[in-house]
């Protein structure tokens, strides 16, 4: 069943109070460096070091009294992880995360520090899917889905909400919106929530290279798949293919799917480190590293927001992106 | 003339739109560190990277239509600077500022950037009121003080509205509230907020080692002074004694002066980065730090709000804070 807007005003409604009313920042050195003006939604600020608490608290939240002492089973390389383990624990339900081995380790911690038993498997040889489906089906629990739910679609769609509240309360009209995409979740409950609130506003996902699927599905038409063996620093966007639920809104909504590379996204991190003095992950800096990489001037003198979306980055991992970027 | 609650009333509604409604932030790891439920108010978020674009801004709004040509000019090791600068860049209003050579190199070329003209001097030979001064007398220009004013102090009080508005919204009873403290600007605004919006609240300053010099005052009752010669990498607060009109206000409003070491200072900045994603100087950690280091209990099991005021930090000092913290 695919979300509507109805379902993001009810989230919004389920997690008010809940979640951080994370603001917009702008540096005028981030506008420079962009060439258009920038308003950043930090949304590394939100519960958990990322926006997926909104998709996970407002699907954990409806589930049925008498299902609940089974718990949740989710799986995820380390955001949806987290947000399922902190909305589960907030609602005293008992949650199994499935997790890769290679995540990064404060993702692992932090999903445990909720309350989470954390199961984890090789991201090269087994089906996350496949482990997560036989737990469930063992404990009789239900499954939370990362992003190919419209309970968890409609969760991440209130940060679009909030950016056209925000934009509305300072009179900014925006042209464009670009958002991290790895399932897709975010990229589409963002742009059902634009296409009734601001439908003039142009939405781009973004991907990093090797991962760009939505971009290419978005010209085909149809679900491309990633080539295996790809790598990328954005532990986040790893994903092999759009989702079916989040594609089947994307495909009519996203306008174009922007790329990066992992040199852009560090110089990325760094830059909003040093003008917001916000902590951004890989995979959360992704939007704004296509708007700075963006050599089509696609932006240029225009008005866009990008969602930072995430902030869960290991202290070696950040403090290589400073370096890197000689800032 | 000292400010009263009806000036920062005054205050919110100039600012209102002009700064970022910054959020309050929890960590339940931070809650355990600090062993109290521990809300943080992000203001590296403000423009400028710190708190001080409000007080700032407040004040030079305020320069009558006929003497805004003539300019105005400040002091300050960095924060003020640049707050002052981008105040002055938005209403039109030329800026000199008066800054120590030593000064982090980011702030003067922030401040810089803002389209102030940055005036260098020595920190121990030479005395920065008496170059303000000079200057504001050969160009008619107006002074703009960093913490000394009641415009500039009730500016910095909105700090304090914003943190008790949401702690309604969010059902929150505080108990405590500590405030970097440097002239004691910020200290006395959030103090006069809360005296009148929440006076049950216990207000606390927070000083580096060695520029206790608030912390002693209020014990004495009188304006003490810091040894000279004292070294903090907390360079926002290294001041001789409290200022005239802030002492007046904090003598009878902050309970205790709290001090932490720059070891303190690092372990807090590195907590913050991991667990909040927020980037914080070392003076802007200083109120987090003296919470997690307090070894009295003053806070145990209580509700407190600590202001994070600024993150303006070059990439090395953070990487360093980062290191040592080994996290």
């Amino acid at each position: 069943m695919t979300p509507t807007f109805a379902d993001i005003e009810d989230a919004a409604r389920v997690l008010k109070g809940l979640v951080v009313r994370t603001p917009l920042l702008e540096s005028p050195f981030l506008n420079e460096l962009a060439g258009c003006r920038l308003l950043i939604k930090p949304e590394m600020l939100q519960k958990t070091g990322s926006f997926k608490f909104r998709g996970a608290y407002n699907t954990v939240s409806r589930i049925a009294k008498d299902r609940r002492a089974n718990g949740v089973v989710a799986y995820s390389s380390g955001n949806h992880a987290q947000g399922t383990a902190a909305a589960a624990q907030l609602l005293n339900i008992p949650a199994v995360i499935v997790m890769p081995a290679d995540a990064p380790k404060l993702k692992i911690a932090n999903t445990k520090a909720y309350g989470a038993e954390v199961v984890l498997y090789d991201r090269d040889n087994e089906i996350r899917e496949d482990i997560a489906e036989a737990i469930a089906k063992d404990r009789n629990a239900t499954i939370v889905r990362p992003y190919d739910d419209p309970c968890v679609v409609a969760g991440q769609g209130t940060v679009g909400v909030e950016i056209v509240e925000d934009c509305i309360a300072l009179g900014i009209k925006l042209d464009a919106l670009v958002v991290p995409c790895g399932g897709g979740g975010l990229t589409a409950g963002c742009a059902l929530a634009f296409h009734t609130l601001s439908p003039k506003t142009q939405v781009y996902s973004a991907e990093p290279e090797g991962f760009d699927d939505t971009a290419r599905s978005l010209v085909s038409g149809q679900r491309e798949t990633n080539t295996p063996g790809a790598k990328s620093i954005c532990d986040a966007l790893l994903l092999p293919a759009p989702g079916a639920l989040t594609f089947e809104i994307n495909r009519d909504l996203v306008s174009v799917g922007l790329v990066a590379s992992d040199d852009d996204v560090q110089r990325a991190m760094a830059a909003l480190f040093l003008r917001l003095k916000i902590v951004s992950e890989p995979g959360g800096a992704i939007a704004a590293a296509a708007v700075f990489a963006d050599d089509k001037e696609t932006f240029k003198d225009k008005v866009a927001a990008v969602v930072c979306s995430g902030g869960n980055v290991d202290s070696a991992a950040f403090q290589t992106a400073l370096s890197i970027s000689n800032q």
